[in-house]
């Protein structure tokens, strides 16, 4: 019996969005489509509730954050965020920009892989939920503004001033930032961002199909993979190398190392199972 | 009253290059175009001062750094410069490295987007003001090398071993680190070294109209943007992300916010006043 | 004389790999090509002690890691490597995948540029020793995979999870590391991965050329260059521009620098000594 309290999450009926679990793939959509999917305090609070649930989820080895009617997420409801935050005194602003902050820490911390699968509009919180993906698909149509420059405010959001410019390079995020324009498709894909277009009567199953080969490797490992991405961050490189020696050293324990040996001797295809 | 002096920087009659102020865009231009503009000990220093000068300037949000008769900078002449500095005292060689870093640090606190518009020759300390500033324009025919090497010295002048890496990726950047061979415009320009590329009768224009649309921006928030890009340079990702929550919340209590809001509701264009 | 004590390596006779000393380029090939050159923990251990060994080397300047028999490297050997490795205790794992991070490191701090030459398959640590390049040249048929997940292990190999991102950005290197999947040339020409394509025919001779114009080049600056890289690489700003003062401040008092002034003065090219 684990130690830990682990939990399924196939059951769970969030009131903001969209989710089932299919395959041990979470399937997540914002659900408000008439209005290009904003996200609202609720739902905000709401998503980062449900990753941080995820390190102890029994039965999700990988995310989808899909689209829904032809879009990703319009961002922040201008009526139901940005009005309320005029005017609204410092302690509270704080605790929503924390919470908008706590989403992306949960998506890092999640210990899965989030793929985001991006059609129409995401722009603003929704551009950030796709920068903060560990993979990102979206359709020629896709289009992605960190606009939040339009609104008043700072390119500093959810840790778009640290994120972006290690995907697509400091200069593209600068621009992207100081003038909130939007990047095309064609430029996210060239740029890195996107990592692969699919036109939309293909993206969910472009997302799908990703998702199952990582549902299919040694998620264990893909787990570490994850860490090791945010932990090295800011390492010094020695220290990454080291920081490396023992992560692996920490697969090369699990069964998963030993079931792909023993499929290869065998001239077979390895079946992991994430131990 | 302000407890800080702020000054107006329209009417300062730089000795070693030209200055101008037109609708809150400062715009600067090395003025030695015979000799492709090249830096002197006097000119860095100038410039040094103005940098440093511009987070306390009343009448400046944008600055742009021109080039001047089909040329940006050869940089650090090699008579006025690099003469003096064979065979100099190491507390002098000192005092001078120190100097032209001490102008990038002044670039990037100076609190407002610098864009760079390069026409022909950029090379030397000329590719490090280019690459220390936020945004890049430049023309097809815009040459840009990081010659160090060919002069006897190392790739790492004034932020570039840092700072190319992160702009062009490292494998790019050692390449024309170890090299000091020429980048031309279409490679800078695919590997988003420039934001883009204009031909040189509409480089001007091009960079003043950039400029013109980020002074018409939040010009407080956009100082947070840069302040934030520098600030989160080697920041662990949960801590850029509390960074942002701080600094964005600083945003949301701007006038500006609450203008792009009041516009948005009443359908308007915002009419940002930088505070 | 030196303190220090310095070796030629040119009469280096190692045991399990190719090495000869060229025109001061030190020219290195894995030697199983039946195999596609995989590694052996034998083979582990030998480079990384040339590597170490080279900062002391009299009569090295450049180093190029070239293919053989059509291929660079398969990786660690199923059968050598993997195979003892399933069921070791952790001790022995952990001081074998510190054994392979040291090879890494012994590259980075090698004070010699290193140029690897790809053609065929570079898999696995075999993807790791082309990353941890300096340069990279590749052939329009060279096939690269950081494929750790498919043999059950994570993605943070030697040092993959800090460096790749930052060679072809962050997503793409999720990509790569998440799915195992293969680079191929022309994707990683496109990403910053590869410096260039040579057809197969040329590729040796590239290199050699590459490595001939360093090793004509000013070494002890480079090796500065070399060192800044990675200093500086999870410094602060600010901190690495001060680093680079006193970097080049060194430079300049080298010989090399003198030389190269004289050399312009006089409408002569340089030549450099190294010192």
């Amino acid at each position: 019996m684990s130690l830990l309290t682990r939990t399924a999450l196939a059951d769970l009926k969030p009131l903001h969005f969209l989710w089932e679990v299919r395959d041990r793939i979470g399937i997540l959509r914002l659900n408000r489509p008439d209005r290009k999917n904003p996200l609202t305090f609720d739902s905000y609070a709401e998503l980062r509730d449900l990753f941080r649930a995820l390190p102890h989820a029994t039965d999700v080895d990988v995310v989808v954050l899909g689209s829904n009617g032809g879009n990703f997420c319009s961002g922040g409801d201008v009526h139901d965020i940005i009005g309320p935050l005029v005017g609204m005194e410092m302690t509270d602003i704080l605790a929503f920009t924390r919470m908008t902050g706590d989403l992306v820490k949960a998506m890092i911390g999640c210990g899965r892989p989030v793929i985001a699968a991006v059609d129409g509009i995401a722009v603003g919180a929704g551009a950030i939920l796709a920068m903060a993906s560990d993979l990102r698909l979206a359709t020629p149509d896709a289009r992605c503004a960190f606009l939040f420059t339009r609104v008043g405010l700072a390119g500093c959001d959810m840790g778009a001033c640290a994120m972006l410019p290690r995907i697509i390079g400091q200069g593209r995020a600068a621009e992207l930032l100081y003038t909130g324009r939007v990047m095309t498709a064609a430029e996210g894909h060239a740029w890195g961002f996107w990592n692969a277009l699919h036109p939309t009567e293909g993206l969910d199953d472009a997302a799908m199909a990703l998702a199952r080969q990582l549902a299919a490797g040694p998620t264990f490992a893909q787990g570490i993979t994850k860490t090791q991405l945010n932990q090295e961050w800011n390492m010094g490189l020695e220290q990454a190398i080291e920081a490396e020696a023992q992560a692996q050293a920490i697969c090369m324990q699990t069964k998963d190392f030993e079931r792909a040996y023993r499929a290869f001797v065998a001239k077979e295809k390895p079946v992991f199972e994430g131990n």
